[in-house]
């Protein structure tokens, strides 16, 4: 029955054989490898991997293991030789320095000449006398090496290796093992070992390198066409300077905008999703097309496509990178629906089938049959949507459900425009199940939401932080922590007050090494739509009116992204430890660097009605701090400083003051 | 670098492509797998394998997901339906009742058709008046059907599925759903699903099922040489009956010889392995050859390959399987070095190598190299050893020493093996590091010795017994635990009294399935020869004198084994779950069979010397009982009941009186 099956490009890996001579050597248990090797494992450019495995092989030999590595396409390896760590585990550790594909193997082989030089010191000290027979076999393997050197273009090693192996019958052992044994020679003869027997991991493992900015960002998504905020007047590309300011002044790296085309005209949804609109009212830009272009055009309101990419040029200029939102949605007016109708589902009378969760419907928008006879050129119209803006300046995309769309697609695409950008990364956009968000990440996005927008208890909040960056997430899904976006005001921010605003957002920008916030949320936009988690009158809809001049909780998020800019412990994915605080309202968590430079206490008041109190139980072996002498904290979101000692320490936070503590541990070191 | 790579035979797995059709679900998760599927999961005849898998597609769709298997060799598979068990996970369970090798796969395709009565149903109920082109797509479906059963040669339902098709736009839409939500018509059509999206696991997943004795055995270790005992006559196949009886008597069904082929004369061990030896000294057996033959011989003074044969026969007319000793080990004599020199390893003066471990020397062994030029050939030797035996009535062998031989040769020649006799099995003499004794089992040996001998506190033997039992090796590792061997007298055992010979066996005999006793310990040998952890005057080398007419502890052996094969709980493998016993000398144990029937509570005395106390605390809930209801327990052992309440009891272990309780839980169930 199965009988359509065509085997994958990459496929997971196994200790191998030599095919010349029997194998010899076991490598197994290889770590990390994302299931088995099926999917890379992600780097940043300058991040060190450390490769491990199980690598032994019969009998009492010496054993040589090497890790290699090399860019997909390259032709030779670099290596470095493994050191055994114990209990038949070996490591090393590689630094990719430019983002790319890469793929490693491992390989082993036994050291003759290992094996020879332990054997020999054995019986040395053993007192035997006649080793007459050792020797003439270490002159063998030291002709081995010479052979393989004048091979290998290294005529003068090769003559050096051949006087050494004519000179040791000569020799008494004491003698021999004097010449051997020297770290000179050793060293000469490790760099030509015997490889005959070598067994080499395949299928190579896959790793992907990324630009830093996939593992450390702060995102802030606002609409171009709300650039005025007064709430009546479209905002255009050429206004939104501004902006761009506004949000480089708060500290954030990365603004991104939702999808700037054409925005469908049929069944346009009126504000507040209402089903039918008014004259004038602006449409969901998630609604893509209309007469005036699809995917690859901008919509008129917002200027036109040398607009954008002249305000690309000023976020550029700014130190800020553009997001772009990527949504396959099609209203019916897009072109497509024109050009490529088989790219739709056809229903038996010959229309095209909407968008529909029985008994829901969603008529303006017309899904695309990815699986449609035509697929593989509606995939590669796909890639080329992305292709056409990297050209014009944009490398980071925010990719609208993607778990609504096949992932095998997202797997060729995203790879195929890798292989032309490397630095181009994809945030995944899929609010859905677990196992469903976890592949996306292993099959090419490079940052996923999560479910932080919904997780605000300690014992959640613990849970799932401790998930992503201990368990084998950390080597594969990074979380970009958003408390709200134009979809989701949660229940706790309904109606909150500032100081919730400000913990969630300490939270985000700190449990993570990625976070983002979206335009409002710094003056602390709260009026829901009961019973939806969602905004009133939303931006997604309808123009809104905003002071840019109220202050709101602006001052707190600069603190905030200034703090991370300034402290590699929060740019570290794996380096957090919750920590016991004895007050349930109260969450605490220890921060550090790869390097243990930096040390950064984080405490949060859950509560940000009321004041709570707690005892803090400082990780002190975690910081490097020992039990006796006094240590310094500073606040660095306030610039208070505290002398702690010991493990347990006390702390009051007073909303009305501060909703948390972003602790710097000062000394000593 | 790494240039010297072939392709493995088996690779593990990935969830791959439909080649016509772009890709749809995702198959990711699969258990239980042994290293991605590199090395198969073990089954014996009859046991289940249940195969869990996440198992997911993008949207909204339904989706269908089956499982398949075969025999390795044939064309067509078998094939269940898996069912979701929440979470994106789906199970499914599988029964192999013949010994062999199988491989299985994974597939998964949207199911359209659940798909579309899902939303039609939603509709229904919303109340949806204009269904007719929801009609007509299910009409299209239904079509679908008929042709799918047409083509696979099934012309009467696709009638029958044709004139629905026509049936269904007369209808309404209540009738529609009268008609197609039918239980008959919804399992016709699920018969005919729409594969052309089908996902399907590639590379197929291997298994191999063993026979019942590779999962459940108690092995009896005797020289056939010493079966006279009297510590002068060499004993012959043909006066064997008597032990063949005596294991028998004791409940064994496996009797194992070491090697009976000719011994070698040169460098041949005297008593107490002393590097010389006087004329009469028996040999060790594991030195093989001589100018009598090799591995296909069998040393004259034991009789010939008819005798054996003969005695195989006898063995088997009492219910005793014969298990032979296979040691790759060549003595000087071996007609080895004379046929095949360059089988050896050759030292420069043109002699051959005999084995050390610097500065220890094994003059009287020659070990083989199995790198050697002629590889391929010596290792069809090593298959054809095998195969011998297995045509003279043995299909079970203790491998000696297999550490010490290149593991690529092992999982080579036992495949072959197996793939002509798949009821051979394989118990793995390797006492070394843990790696390579587990990756041992991985390649194919069926069973293992372990580090039982010298696990004696609780805590060493939960632990031990909890990783063997609960971690990944209980797909792949099958433990047989010997409290001695030839070779090895624990200083647990250095004259220990009888009860603590009881107390170890057993712990052998109920904490794993597969245990072995090597004789002399019914009679509780108990000299050894300080410092090594061996016997004075060990058999190995010498003819013993023993009682046979002593009682010895043979009549609680017989207990133990009779309890193993009336109590399935004894059974299986995976049934254990250490308890809380409050004084650390007294180690408790709860086993269950797969469906719970049959219930057992251990409590063995550790301490052997002393009475000793504690209070047990039952897990009720692992044996179905309530906490209230009494229930009963019968020392199987011994015949006395007790009448238990609740979690905590009392036990008192007098060394005088029992070292242990085997308890059968009685009622209620």
């Amino acid at each position: 029955v199965p009988n359509q099956i065509i085997t994958p490009e990459i496929m997971p890996k196994l200790t191998v054989r030599n095919a010349r001579k029997a194998p010899s050597a076991v490598i197994t248990g290889i770590a990390p490898v994302v299931d088995a090797g099926c999917h890379p494992v992600k780097r940043v450019e300058g991040e060190p991997l450390r490769v491990e495995a199980d690598v032994f092989k019969d009998g009492h030999d010496q054993i040589a293991v090497c890790l290699h590595w090399r860019r997909c396409g390259e032709h030779s390896w670099q290596e470095v030789a493994m050191v055994p760590c114990g209990n038949d585990r070996w490591q090393a550790e590689v630094v990719f320095d430019e983002v790319g594909r890469y793929e490693l193997t491992l390989s082993a082989w036994p050291d003759a000449m290992a094996t020879w030089i332990d054997g020999f010191q054995h019986k040395l000290e053993a007192g035997e006398k006649d080793l007459h027979l050792e020797i003439l076999e270490a002159g063998i393997l030291v002709e081995g090496a010479a052979r393989r050197a004048r091979r290998s273009g290294e005529p003068e090693v090769a003559r050096e290796l051949v006087s050494v192996a004519r000179l040791l019958p000569e020799l008494d052992a004491e003698s021999v093992a004097e010449v051997l044994f020297a770290p000179e020679v050793a060293s000469i003869l490790r760099m030509w070992p015997d490889r005959d027997l070598e067994t080499v991991v395949e299928p190579y493992l896959p790793v992907v390198v990324e630009p830093l900015v996939a593992r450390f960002s702060a995102w802030y998504e606002f609409f171009p066409r709300n650039a005025h905020a007064d709430g009546r007047t479209h905002g255009r590309f050429r206004d939104c300077v501004p902006m761009l300011d506004h949000a480089k002044n708060m500290g954030f790296d990365v603004v991104y905008f939702p999808p700037i085309h054409p925005i469908g005209n049929t069944h346009r949804k009126g504000k507040n999703n209402q089903s039918v609109h008014e004259p004038g009212d602006v449409g969901s830009p998630w609604a893509i097309g209309n007469e005036q272009g699809g995917h690859l055009a901008v919509e008129p309101e917002l200027g036109t496509v040398e607009d954008f990419e002249w305000l690309v040029g000023q976020a550029r200029e700014r130190g800020l990178q553009v997001a772009l939102d990527f949504a396959l949605n099609c209203s019916p007016d897009h072109p497509y629906v024109r050009d490529h109708p088989d790219w739709f589902h056809v229903r038996p009378d010959g229309s095209i089938k909407y968008a529909e969760n029985p008994p829901k419907k969603y008529q303006d928008i017309y899904p695309l049959n990815f699986h449609c006879d035509d697929w593989r050129t509606l995939w590669d119209e796909v890639r080329d949507i992305f292709l056409f803006w990297i050209e014009r300046g944009v490398s980071i995309f925010r990719v609208d459900n993607p778990h609504t769309k096949p992932l095998a697609m997202w797997e060729d695409v995203l790879a195929q425009v890798k292989s032309h950008h490397p630095q181009a990364i994809f945030l995944s956009e899929a609010f859905t199940r677990p196992k469903m968000m976890k592949e996306l990440a292993k099959i090419g996005f490079s940052q996923s939401y999560t479910y932080f927008t919904w997780r605000t208890t300690k014992d959640e909040l613990t849970e799932y932080v401790t998930e992503l960056s201990a368990g084998p997430e950390r080597d594969y899904f990074r979380p970009n922590f958003w408390p709200t976006t134009p979809d989701i005001l949660p229940y706790e921010l309904w109606n909150a007050p500032p100081e919730k605003f400000c913990a969630r957002a300490l939270l985000a920008a700190t449990l993570v090494c990625n976070w983002g916030m979206y335009s409002g949320y710094e003056w602390c936009e709260n009026t829901p739509l009961p019973p939806k988690e969602e905004y009133l009158d939303s931006e997604k809809y309808q123009l809104v009116r905003r002071d840019l001049g109220d202050p709101g909780i602006c001052d707190f998020i600069g603190r905030l992204n200034r703090a991370r800019q300034l402290h590699p412990a929060l740019q570290n994915p794996g380096g957090i430890e919750f920590i016991t605080s004895e007050n349930s309202e109260v969450i605490a968590y220890a921060r550090r660097s790869e390097d243990g430079q930096s040390r950064m206490l984080v405490v949060v008041n859950l509560d940000a009605r009321n004041r709570q109190e707690s005892n803090i139980h400082v990780p002190l072996e975690y910081f490097g701090l020992d039990g006796d002498s006094p240590y310094q904290l500073l606040d660095i979101l306030d610039g208070e400083s505290y002398d702690w000692q010991g493990e347990v320490n006390y702390v009051a936070l007073d909303p009305t003051q501060r909703v948390g503590h972003l602790f710097e541990i000062r000394q000593p070191l």
